[in-house]
């Protein structure tokens, strides 16, 4: 998905731990809540068969970020996401400038 | 990975076609072509079962992902990307203004 630049982007790459213990709902969750973000535009994720896993978030502005960022739900998850559920990852709050896309005709 | 900012980072989300014939060679092929960039910094790649995947280049300013853009073999791949292997894609050329990692202590 894209959008009309410029945005923000949040590129989250992660690798899970062994630890389940309610990572998936608190994870659907997390989508749920992101989505009431005034200024939230969308997201794309996937993880591999290796627990390896990329999300990317889209935001209109700084503003729309921090307030995903400061939700208390949302610090709580990520205190979790430390304690249990991630063995290592790493966060890239990006600017886009560009963006396209394409798909074959059907 | 991170590095230090500024950098560029170019995430680039698809879907795969049904279609294999030749993927994986020239994707490996494309791996060590981009390492060889001046500039290139590194990736990170994932690709869920259902075909969704999500590929995150490193560079370390415009000259460097401008050389791979344009470089002639990459461009041939993009073309077949288009005729055969994907589905869909699309890109995002982002600034990263601010990154962040994190790994549990071992």
């Amino acid at each position: 998905m894209i959008f009309e630049p410029p945005y923000i982007a949040v590129v989250f790459t992660s690798t899970r731990s062994s630890v389940d213990d309610g990572y998936g709902d608190i994870s659907d969750h997390m989508v749920d809540l992101v989505n009431e973000v005034d200024g939230f535009l969308g997201m794309d994720s996937v993880r591999g068969s290796d627990g390896r896993g990329i999300t990317v978030g889209y935001f209109r502005d700084d503003d729309a970020l921090k307030a995903w960022r400061e939700n208390v739900e949302h610090r709580t998850a990520m205190q979790l996401g430390r304690d249990k559920w991630y063995d290592e990852y790493s966060l890239h709050v990006t600017r886009v400038e560009r963006s396209y896309t394409w798909s074959r005709e059907s």
